[in-house]
């Protein structure tokens, strides 16, 4: 069989799409905060074949500019924040196949916590969960939390990588068969098949044993999104599947190639890389670039900044459009760094500007993502050339919901399958085993130590 | 209409139901660790319209005794604890009307987190969710979270009165109404009605605003179940629905009087009292002993003492069975001091034995909680004594499962509504009405603070 993409739906328990704007579109849907709303939208990505549909998150609404919520608010700048576990489960339980995903973070979440609450997730759906890791950005976050200040990235980086250790290591703590369930002779499970972690580091300690045994995926599929430096060796270092931004093809191609060649070095060569995008599809050009031109009326000056300051943790207010970052405040922005990285890089200055950095960065804008536009073909033109050259998959993000996944599925998904680009259909019924990855070996305890005898008395 | 009782549902996300020899019952489920299992209980439940279905939790399976879990696995000693918010969640959408709880701990969660995922949970299902508030047990759980040991008793509820300040406080953030969802307008919500927690205390911080808008039945109900004194005292001060334990009708009826006193003297006359027990059921007296006799037949020794290890936080290995406990080893028993009482105040002496203490907890057998058996008509005659005397309802616990729930709901149910002692349906969708509870009163923000102009720009 030819090699086949991956769709995955880049998820938000919000009032909106990734796209602000899009609650302002005519046909958003306004009962995000009910089951109706993911049941149905899950229905539409399985109807559509997604592989995965994994939900985004952050622990405080954008409130960093100005530390002012009212302006949040009142925009709906992203201004709810649903736990995104509950939104999953929704999801994943109004489906059978449709892989289900949800962020937690390494900063303000206890490693025991989300190994267990994620094992729990993958058991009530089959194994079909994922947990896309991610470290949080900014004071926002940290006030809710009771901290000061959001950790320094390289710390946070290294905190994660010591979480990671503890949550795959908890993970496996049960041997599969480990359960025997002899209610007769009274043998509920082998445990000589059952460990302790015992973990002991710098930042963590957690004992276990784990109270939560293997799922039929072996444990949930690890999503990591890290982009700057740091980020990219925690995230080809742990990520099952790694959630990548392009700003363009060109971009994407050498990037590709990079995370290919760090991955192949792990040993980790079948970790899909996938980029996310936007999809606008009409069954006409001139349809597709309507809605464009509505879908880009809908975005506010105010969405910009507003995101902008939470993503980089820091307060975009104080500066005026024009001027420019100082060597010191460079160095001070704590949050998303690539997207710093990227405003050096497309001004060409050193020391971009507050406008230079809206522009990079795109918040608040459609153009935070590459968007494919137009027919069924010319979207699926698009889509097979960055496919053929400089990813695995992609990640669709909605420009409005549910209509841009209604759409996509009607009109994109058949015409990727009539091209042999995209499955007709799930082969099995773990997320893992959808995506092409190996179920990873448990750890044997009993080579490990004396066996002890069955102890039922 | 006369006073009618409340039904509850004890639940465990765990291998057994809280009656550990339950597993070994010869038509126990196995299907404890899918989806199938929580959701056909669920609409068992429902169908015998039970007003709520709450889990149980503890972070650590037990395995104080002789610091060993080796045993607690062979003999599936509670064994397994999934995440109690995903099989609480799984349970609530296979139905439509029941109430759905899960037990989170403040000692070893941050309260942000817990107000966030169950107002989420409460969301998902339209106002049917409710907090069962512990503070933890026991050192195996602070060993997984990181800690030397659990926190001792007092300071444990101190710390807890704060976090239920922090939990409610970020409930109340968002006042009914405050959405306002104008798409062609641009306006979202109205940011004089959304508040900022800004707590600041002696052992929690969290600023907000709160991401989670305000559910249908205003915010989760609180369930509570302290037993000792200070556990009563914060009981009395937070708890909309009391789960308490009566070791005989006796007993129960002078707590009944002093916790209606204590809740009186709070302004919180509404809140159920409701004690755990046992039902076994027959068709005959004859069958519902053979139940019992091949229902207690199931218990191991190794039971008892595991699970009493864990509920007091003391390792019982370090003693013989006969040895009395000293008054340095009584003041250290940290765990649900309301057992170390009992074993007291049962043993009639200042310093019980290790066997008596195993007695008067009961942990491990079935007389931990009082026993209903006999014919239909049998068990709601007690039923209907204790609720005329000394309870608002009760809380099932299953000797087995999901048998225990099958007879109860196909036998004892008929017979409490055909005595007007139980309702034949739901009165509304949500929990807090179908208890009886008034919805509490949002914070006004508007009056409390100059209404800034609506921000929209």
């Amino acid at each position: 069989m030819s090699r086949q993409m991956k769709l995955i739906a880049f998820m938000q328990a919000q009032n909106c799409t990734n796209y602000t704007g899009s609650w302002r579109h005519a046909a958003s849907a306004t009962n995000w905060h009910s089951k109706d709303y993911y049941e149905h939208i899950g229905r539409v990505l399985e109807h559509g074949k997604f592989h995965l549909a994994f939900f985004d998150d952050r622990l405080a609404i954008p409130d960093r500019f100005g530390d002012d919520f009212v302006q949040t608010v009142a925009n709906g700048i992203r201004a709810a924040k649903l736990d995104p576990m509950m939104t999953a489960l929704t999801m994943g339980l109004a489906t059978e196949k449709l892989g289900i995903g949800a962020t937690y973070s390494t900063t303000y979440y206890e490693p025991f916590h989300v190994a267990r609450i994620f094992a729990s997730l993958d058991l009530m759906l089959g194994g079909r969960a994922a947990w896309n890791v991610v470290t949080s950005l900014n004071d926002s976050e940290a006030a809710n939390f009771g901290r000061s200040e959001h950790l320094a990235h390289d710390l946070r980086y290294d905190r994660a990588d010591e979480f990671m250790e503890v949550v795959l290591g908890h993970w496996d703590s049960w041997e599969d068969g480990a359960i025997v369930h002899d209610r007769e002779g009274g043998v509920f499970a082998d445990p000589a098949r059952v460990g302790r972690l015992d973990h002991r580091g710098p930042f963590f300690q957690s004992r276990g044993p784990f109270t939560v045994p293997r799922s039929p995926q072996g444990h949930p599929v690890v999503i990591q999104a890290g982009q700057s430096g740091r980020g990219k060796a925690f995230a080809t270092r742990w990520g099952e599947l790694l959630f990548v931004i392009y700003p363009s093809l060109a971009v994407g191609q050498n990037s590709y190639a990079e995370l290919k060649m760090q991955l192949a070095a792990a040993g980790r060569e079948a970790t899909p890389i996938t980029p996310a995008v936007y999809a606008i599809v009409g069954e006409t050009r001139a349809m597709a670039e309507d809605k464009r031109a509505y879908l880009e009326s809908l975005a506010k000056p105010a969405d910009a900044l507003a995101l902008l300051s939470e993503v980089l943790n820091y307060d975009f207010s104080r500066k005026a459009p024009g001027d420019a970052f100082t060597d010191e405040e460079l160095d001070a922005i704590g949050g998303l760094r690539a997207i710093r990285d990227r405003a050096i890089r497309m001004s060409g200055k050193t020391n971009p500007t507050v406008e230079e950095f809206v522009r990079a960065s795109g918040r608040g804008t459609l153009s935070e993502f590459p968007i494919f536009m137009g027919t069924p073909a010319e979207v699926a033109d698009q889509m097979q050339e960055w496919f053929e050259k400089a990813c695995d998959g992609f990640v669709i993000s909605a420009t409005h919901s549910p209509g841009a996944y209604e759409d996509f599925v009607r009109l994109v998904v058949p015409e990727l399958q009539r091209r042999g680009l995209f499955h007709h259909d799930y082969e099995g019924s773990t997320l893992r085993g959808n995506l092409g990855l190996t179920r990873p070996e448990p750890r044997a305890w009993r080579s490990e130590r004396p066996q002890p005898a069955l102890a039922a008395q």
